[in-house]
Parts: structure tokens; sequence; C-alpha cells
């Protein structure tokens, strides 16, 4: 009720301030019997990290995860997996100068408005630091996915005005990760690395796009109505911090589109029912129909800038921001993984979801 | 866990095929003591229903809502308020054509996925029918939000290339309603007329784009992390027959911005907290800031179109559809309440879960 | 959240006031492809129904049920399944002497405390009439447990002081429904309906109990720590109206036992696991081992009694309130349906919930 | 869906295996501006932990609760409370005589039914250990039901035959906490802690009741149809670990009372709407009339005895199960503060979602 939850039998509970004692989590609905792979898990906390590279802030958190319950001998045993990772950064700092001060385009006012008071430290609740815990459920949730057969790739496809044009499916994802941007094309990854450094260096921070391109999905997954796999999907995807927008298969571009060029014709190959164009992005009613799920995320740029801005205090009062501290220019690269997290996390409820659709 | 209901609060469950007795639905947690306007629900069902103009699909439904339960001497007792509309049109109809064919773009192979079996006359539950029943629901969940102030405004601003470019803020609404594409601007709205019928000749169809301006939505609403106040917006429209897209205040464009032009800067008008720039639509941190909030919806072009189309049947043999009947050259004029209903829905129930924010 | 809604896979949400149009309800979460038998629906309908003997209620409703979707050719298609009865005996009565006056130990005065007003006819929201979609539904998870072997069992076992005291294993359940208070030793159910009809003659009411006892649970049924199975078997029952207690295998005396006599001990019997004693009534742990399950229910004497009684009305002033009407004497033999009804939807609920249990 | 949820605005999710790293959970939906009383807190878990008297176990843990989140400067922030009670004891135990035989009466063989294989030592999420999470969110439940007057006070009430037999409203509560078992009659105190001192020394464990009595709750907390108060106490009841009975008001009393009876007569006195008796328990149609609640609890013997007992072990082979270790010879005293939890939370969520009940 106070949206700390996600999912449905494949839940995530999540708790944790920015500068309190940890961040952490439940994940309930594990099936009993998964043997976990714990690299797997940190690999995915070290794509979001901070201070991994010269684009992404320099703070630096190690974020080790801590498993407390729910794993025995190396597996999975049904019940809930609790964990935490501690708040290393979190003593030292002094907040004096945001305490009773609004930044502009963040959370502090409508925190202020809705709780009457905040924990302003960092951001509180509504730092993006809240997002290392779907990291970890959304890790575990690719290794359900995986013996189904199911392959989640996000990517970096805007930065600004530079965008991949490439079509998924002819991209070569071993190079996602070669980059430090995560842009599967190098010639476009050097172009958005120098432009993130460009911005960094002015103390002021720009947008992007995350895409992701699902392949191995079985059809079937989604609920009729409200619960269709795309509105799960696109649920999960603005709840992430700075995100600002969501489409699907053909996206805002099947506003301008005529029905009889936008309709994919079924056709059968290889004893398998496929679609000659894929604008349906894989799912249709909001059903899955095995074919790539494919969408793209816009985030918007960082609110927090170098730059020193005009607001308004508690009292309201005229103030002034300055900008100061160790922020992202772009927050992109790193928010490939929570996308990738959050795929993975609506896709594994749906798919126990399904497993009682028929008798 | 099927996916029938919406809302945590404030909730509505539906049941209904396109072609079975009726469809309906259960509304609770409508509070107690809310005289109710049988009227202004009926005016909305007439909005959204089926033969209303010349763009519209001809086939009659009169769509006369019968209430069953939860209101007592006119006022809601805080009961559940059952509902019914019967289906008038379910008998006569033949649908031999598509009981064993896929229609591209639309659910019959994902349904058949699914649940082994479909209903497949006029397209069951994935029939758009199904809205009528949000669009009782989003006519009570206004009233409630009428009490507070809110109005909730929908509108057409985009069909094809034909797109709607005065902001909101400048748009004269009480024009809306004026104009069967229901676009508040008489000259786009003359334009989009003239193209709907121009595509409905050649047997075609379109997409387009619902936008939204909601205004006096008090600070507070929504809930941070998982349940943001655009994300429960978003997830409501993407469940939308025909969505392929949600963006909220800078939208995708925010991913070509830099900070330093996007952040929103705090004043203080009046003795009243403002922004004066409103990129972030009215939602900040997930959480409604007071101002109004924007947003956009794509139609994909509807999927049945009165041209021949190749498919596959159930066996996997190619085969053929053939478009008859009567159906909407664009979904986007009789969109327009749905996307109202939806909005009142979700906000509706994040103004009652907000109740509990404070001691 | 208004509590009109149980189970969380398998679910019932029901709306209706006693002299409303209709009372109904909505059944989400029927797997797909379950051939019905609406016929023993119906049956079940018409072992709750008023006026079915001498014993009970001398009222008259036919209570027949429409199904208005989810059930295309005799199937369930995964879609929710609505239905509504109508009431017939709705228009006719006179009421006044109930609108301002507080009937003792009925929930007149709480609901005007909750709601601020309520339908106060024939008990509105409140009446026992709304268990009548229980009956419906628990039918149908009947239907589904049936092709799992379970079988339920409902009986009375206790009417005032006369208690059936054979053991649940002893007792010929062919029998239960071949007197008219379903109890299925005819020498204890004649002393119960004596009792009846003597008391009923005395204007007076009368409480008894209803045990239940289901074989063929298969193990794992159930949840750890908050949803174990007896747990949301006592719930269901306990919002039976009436219910003043519910326990399961040794219940309440086990409060006097010693742990070397309540423990059951565990043996392997025909390659089948099982233990010497029940007291555990089929359930360690909050999960089904595969014994029979059994429990009792206890049900408070029906609080309309054709007798004046004293109590107040709306304004506090001291008042009298006049027994009228056909009320039943004894509620028992109609609520034997009933238990079984909520104990299926539990069972089903559990029995898909158990589905994802393991990889 | 795996159960380790409860409540619907005030959640606790629970983690975490007797001898894993930690137990712990998540409370969401405290609301916000709650100054909490810490010292309270830990008297509650010090009332429930082990080593406590001569007549509970001798086990030694701390229970030392750390707070993680959801606090600021002392006070709810209204973001979920992370907290983690350590696991002290976790590592020295040898469980071998356990981990391949099935104990009577204990949850081994169901969880390996229901997961395939579990975390044997101690009982792993069986434990009642467990219960220490609910006795931190319930203490703080308490504090928000201190603000609205609402007092829950538990006491054991019967210990094997030794029943406390005088009326809840004459007994002089502050005596609860004099002595070890916990029963305000210091007569039929003494005696029960010779019995169990008793039955401890044969090796032997003991039943008994706890009952409950709350005073303060306004009326109209409670949901008609399914979420009766009494229904959400009775399954919340049920959830403790050995209860096998739940009753409010007369209870199984109820079934051999006559309507003319058991009517609780309305009365207006100084002001204030009472009743003559109250086998209602406080409760009306599922909702509180104000009037005091009060229920009782039935505990079995633990299952854990000093004795042998004869079993089987996983492959079906007969075996043999030795007592030992340090275990509680009869629960009741210290699940007097687990039942107190349960009412707290349970009544605080019926307190929150009252607030949404009318306009």
């Amino acid at each position: 009720m106070r949206g700390n939850s996600i999912g449905q039998l494949f839940k995530l509970h999540t708790f944790g301030e920015s500068h309190g004692a940890a961040i952490g989590g439940i994940i309930d609905g594990v099936p009993a019997g998964l043997q976990l792979d714990m690299e797997a898990i940190q690999v995915d906390l070290d794509r979001r990290k901070p201070g991994q590279s010269k684009i992404t802030t320099q703070r630096k958190e190690s974020d080790q995860v801590q498993f407390l319950s729910g794993i025995f001998e190396g597996k999975t045993t049904g019940t809930p997996i609790g964990f935490m990772i501690p708040n290393e950064d979190q003593k030292s700092k002094d907040y004096s100068h945001v305490k009773d001060v609004y930044r502009p385009s963040h959370a502090d006012y409508t925190y202020d408005q809705k709780f009457g008071d905040r924990d302003y430290r960092g951001g509180g609740r509504s730092s993006a630091r809240e997002t290392a815990c779907r990291v970890v459920a959304g890790a575990i949730a690719k290794q359900v996915l995986k013996k189904e057969g199911v392959v989640i790739r996000a990517y970096v496809s805007q930065v600004e005005d530079i965008q991949l044009t490439i079509p998924a499916e002819q991209l070569d994802f071993s190079k996602t990760e070669s980059n430090i941007v995560r842009c599967p094309d190098l010639d476009t990854a050097t172009k958005m690395i120098e432009r993130i450094e460009a911005v960094r260096k002015e103390g002021d921070t720009v947008g992007g796009v995350v895409s992701a391109f699902i392949t191995g999905v079985p059809s079937g997954l989604g609920e009729p109505v409200f619960d269709k796999l795309h509105a799960d999907l696109g649920k999960s995807m603005l709840s992430i911090n700075a995100v600002k927008g969501f489409e699907y298969g053909s996206g805002f571009n099947a506003a301008s589109m005529r029905g009889s060029a936008h309709n994919d014709i079924f056709e059968k190959e290889n004893n398998q029912v496929t679609t000659r164009t894929n604008f349906s992005g894989g799912i249709q009613g909001g059903i899955s129909n095995g074919s790539p799920i494919h969408f793209r995320v816009a985030f918007k740029p960082v609110a927090t800038i170098m730059k020193n801005q005009s607001t308004i205090d508690k009292d309201g009062n005229q103030a002034e921001v300055q900008g100061k501290g160790r922020h992202d220019p772009c927050v992109v690269p790193r928010a490939v993984v929570i996308v990738e997290a959050m795929a993975a996390l609506v896709l594994v409820d749906h798919l126990l979801r399904n497993k009682t659709s028929k008798i």
C-alpha cells in the first residue's frame, strides 16, 4: 500500500534510505530447489554500483550483499530470502545545506508534503540507491528465467541527441559490456562517452534512453485486461528513478501508422509460429506470443547539477542550492542493469502466474 | 492474479466477453455517503459507445448500465457496487470465419496459447468492449475527485501525422466535446476528421495520441519506489487496448535535454508553491506536487482492417482473413473517455491511500 | 480492502444486499478448460436456499444463478466468471419498523457507526443472503478439487446440548443429506430436528456446531507462517454469519493434553505415510500432511427471535423491537453447504498456490 | 503468496530461519510522525525471549532488535521499517539426528513434501523463533493504538486442566506480569507454575489457553463479509505456532445457547451506547461496537518432548527420535506477548482501513 513491494507471486519488498544503516529487502516466492549463482548476483551489483568508471559518480560503495535467510547449502528453500547491503558512506557527510531547502526536480518538496518530514540525507528513501535492492532480486529472477531459456539484454540506445539507429536484431550484444556507456555499437558508444564527459565538465547532466531486447520468452505470459504483460513492464520501468516514458514494439511511432502497415502477419516457419514483422513487440492482447520483446525507456537528465540554482526553502523563502558532491552526469549506463532487473522481476512473476492458467 | 482487477483501496473488478450475456463489474471501496450523479455516468458511457458518429464503428449498443447493489436512496453505502451492461448484439452474428484463424495483431493466437481455447466471438474477453466497465467506474471515481477539486481533461492530440502543437495550458477545453474527434482546437479537429474519413474509405485504420491534462490534484498523491503516481498512471494507460506507449511531463524529449534546462525551479506565488516550468508533469519522486499532471498515450492503428490479409489457422496452415463488419477506423476519439476513466481510477485510489500516510 | 473478496489465486468477489436488485459476484482465477457441471452448482444452492424444510425459514427465494461470462461451450475459459442471483422478494416488505431501531446482536448499529448510514431492508449487506454467492463459487471450487480426489463432507454435529459423539471416521456420510438437519447419524438427527421445532414454537432460536471432514487432500497445501492452511480455513469459517469459534484437529481439547499423548506418530503403511493418531487434523506446521482434515465451527443462535426485545433507536432513545417475519430457528442445517463452500474455496486457492512452490 | 506477510495497510513481511544468520522483517505502512518508544519494543521482546524463567526453555538468545531504516531522529518517516535480530545460537549445534528423521507433530515432513527439502536446523522456518519478528511489529502497532486509547491485555487462562474462571472484567491486569506464567490471578498462577514444573520434570509438555481482553476500541473497525474483524483476529491467532482453536465472545458456548439469552440488549448509559451483556465479544456483523473485545486461543502441548518416540525417516524406514536440547514445557507464558502482538497488528490495520470508509 505504501508502494515498497512489487510482484504477485515472485515478490520483492524493499527498505532503506540512502544514508541509514542499510538498504535491503525480502524476495518472497522464489521456488525451492534453485541452485544460486552467487557470483552472478554480485556481477550485476557491480554493474550498477557507483564509482565504476569515469562517466559515473565517483562516490564509493562496495555494495556487498549479505543474504540472511532462505538459502540452505547453496539452494533456495522456498522461504523468503532476506538480504541487506550496508551503507558504508552513511555517517561522514554534512547535509545541512539541503535540510531546509527544496532541490529543483527532486523529491524533497513532495516527500515533505506527503509525510510531513523526511530523512534528507542523500535523498533518503527517494535516492536511487534503493535500486541496488532491485538488482539483487533481478539477478535471482534472471536465474529462474535462464532455466526457461529467457535472455534479457538491455543497452544504452541514446544519450542526448546521439542515437543508436541499428535495429536490435542486428546488434552484437557481446559488445554491450565492453564499453563504459554500455552501447553495443562501439562507434556510437565512443560518441556517447565523449558527450557525457563534456557535459560533466560543464557541471551539467544529460538524459538518455535504455532499450531492451528479450528473447526466449514462452508464449502465454501476461494477463488479459489490467495486468497485460507490457502494462506490468511499463509500470516497473516507470518506477525507476528518472524515467519519463515507456514504449514497446512500435511505440509512439504507431500513432502515425496505418493498420495495413502495422499488422504483423502470422507465418509458420520451421514448425514455429512467427510474425513477418514485430511491431507488436512480442506481445499481443497483453500476452507474449513467443517473438522477441522489445521496449524503450526514457530517462531525464539527473536533477543534481554542479551549478547554482534558485529555489525556495521550507518556509517559502527564496533560496539557492549549490551543486556539490559526486553525482552522475548521465544515469543511463548504470541504469542498464536496473532495466534488466525490473524486466526479469516482471517476467518471472508472470511465468509463475501462468502456471495456473489451465486445468 | 488473472489481471481482472485494478486498484488497491478503490478497486474495480471486471468480467465479460464481447458476445456473452453481459459485461459488468464490481466497484469496491467507494466511500459511503457519496450522492451519485447517475446521468453523468451515462454521459461518459455515451462518449465511449459505438455508433456515436461517422468516424466510429457503426455497430449499435445502447450501453445502458444497470446498478445492482451498493447504492441506497441515491447514495453510496460503502458496500460494493455491482453493475452490468447487457450485450444486445450478442446472438445474431456468424463468427465461423474467425473461429480457427488467427487475425494478425489481435489476441487470438496468444489467448489460445495461454488458455488452450477461447471465446472467439467478437474477440471475446480481449475485445475493447470491456472498457465500458472502466468508464462506469471511472465516472464514479470522477465524482469522488470532483469533491476535491480535481478536473481531468483528455483530448485527441494526434491522428497519424496531424499533431496538435498548442500547449495544454493554452487550449480551450470547452471545445473538446464540440467535435466528433475530440480535439479542442477546431482547425486541427477538422483535419483529423477528414483524415479518418479518408482512411476509412480506403478500408484501412490509423493510429493516434490521446493527451491528458489534470488540474487541482493535491500534493502528496503517489507512493515512493514501486507505486509512483506516474507508474500507476502508466500501467493503467498501457492496459487500454491498442496502447503502445506512455510518457509524462517532458517524456521521451527528456532524453535529449540537459539538467540545467530540465529542472523545474521552485517559486512561491500568491502563497502557493509552483514551479517555473513543468517538465516534471506535476509529479516529483513519484508524488504529485500540486502542478498540473500531463501525459500522452500512443494508440496503434486498429488491427481489424477491411482488406484481406494473409495469416495462419489453428493447425498452422496458411489462411486468409477477410475484413468485414463494422469497425473503428481510428480508436482515439472513443478512447478519450477511457483515458479519463483510468486516470480517475488511479487518482482516487491514491487519494484514499494517502489518507493513512501521516499519524 | 473493504473485505468483499477472498482468495489469492482463486478469488471470489461478491456484491449485493438482501433486498437490492440482485446479489452476485465474480469468480476469478478458475483455470481454463474445466467442464462445468451446472446441475451440481444448483444442487448446492438448493441445499442453502430458504424454505427447503420445516426447520428453516419459510421465506421463498428460488435462488437461480445466472452466469454472465467466463464459460464457453460448457467449459471455463480462464476469464472471470460473472454471475448474479436476482432477489425476488425485494420489493413488497415494509421495513419501517427496523429503519431507525438497532436490533440486538445484529449489525445495524455497527454499520451505522462505520458507514454513517445503511440499507436497512432485510439486513442489507449484513444479511446471510450474501452466502449464496459463496455457495456458487464453492460449488465450482469443488469441481476443481474433485479432479484431484479431494472430497469435502460437512455435517451438523451439535444443536444446543445434543451432540453427535461418533468420530468422523466412523460416520456414514451418505446419510447426511437424508434428513433435514443434515446430521449423518439418524438417531441424533431426529433429536436435533425435534429440538429445533420445539425452539421455533417458542419463538426462540438455538445455536449449533458444523463439523467438516475432508479426505484426499494432497500433502503440501498451505503456506508457512501467516497463511497456514488452518489459519485460512479458520478465517473463512469465521467470516460466515453467526460463527463464534473455530478449532481443528484436537482443538480446544489440546489445551488440557500432554505432548506425549498428543503427538501423532508417523508410520508407513501400504507405501503411504500416515500417522497413528490425527490430533494434527491433517495439518502440520500449517501444511497438509495427506491425512484427513477435520475441524469444527460454532454457530450462535440466530439473533432474530419472535419475542419483543428492548433496545435503543438511532437517537439513543429506548425502543422495542418486535419479532416478526420468517426466520431460521437454527442456522446450522443451511450452513452445512456454506462450510463446504468456504473449505473448497480455501483448498483450491492453496492447491493453485502450491503449483509454484518448487522449481 | 508464500504466506510471509500479514496486513493490508499496516503490513509485516518477515524472513528468517531459526539457525540462519538472522531473522527480521519489514514493517510497511506505519504512518509518518510517530515518536517511537524503543524501550517498549525491547520490553516486549524480552517477554517473549527464551531463558526468561524456570518454566521456559533455558536456551539463551539476547534478541536485540536492530532497526535499519524508516526511522529518523526517533520518529517514523512513513517509509518501510527494516529490522533484524541476529541469531546468536546459530553455529554450534549438531542437528544430524533430525536431518533425515521426521519428528512427530512437527513440520519436518510437510516442509519436505511442499518444498522438496528444508533447512532442518532447529526447525528452520517453522521454528517459533520467527514470532520474535511479530513481537517487534506488534510493539510498534501498540504504540499507534495507544494514541487512540486502545489497550490490549493478554494473559494465561488455562494450563492443562487448571482454569482461570474469573471473568476478564473482574481481573486485576496489573498482576499479569508479576508472575512467570502470566496469569493475573495469583492463586491460579501458582498452581499453573507448579504444574508446568512437574510436567517438565517428567520430560513432557502441556497445552494451555491464552485469553485477550481489549478495551478502548473505537466502533466501526472491521469489514463486512470476508474481512470481519474477528475473522482477521482468528486468522492471525491461528497463524501462531501450536494454536489449535480460536473463539470470541460466547465462542463455542454459543452453540448450546438460545437467542433470547444470547442477544446483547442495547442501552444508553452516560451518553454512551453499551450492551447489557457482551456475548458478541465487542464485535457485531464483523465490526467493532465499542465494547471490550475478548477472545480465547488454544495452544497444543509443545511437540518436542524429552522422551524417545517412534517415527519414520526420509526413506520411510522406521526410526526413533530422541528428545534432547532445551525446550519449553509449556508455550503459553511466552505466547502472551505474541497474542498481544497479533491483535495489535490486526487492529491497527483495520484502524487505517477504516479511515477511508466514509466520504
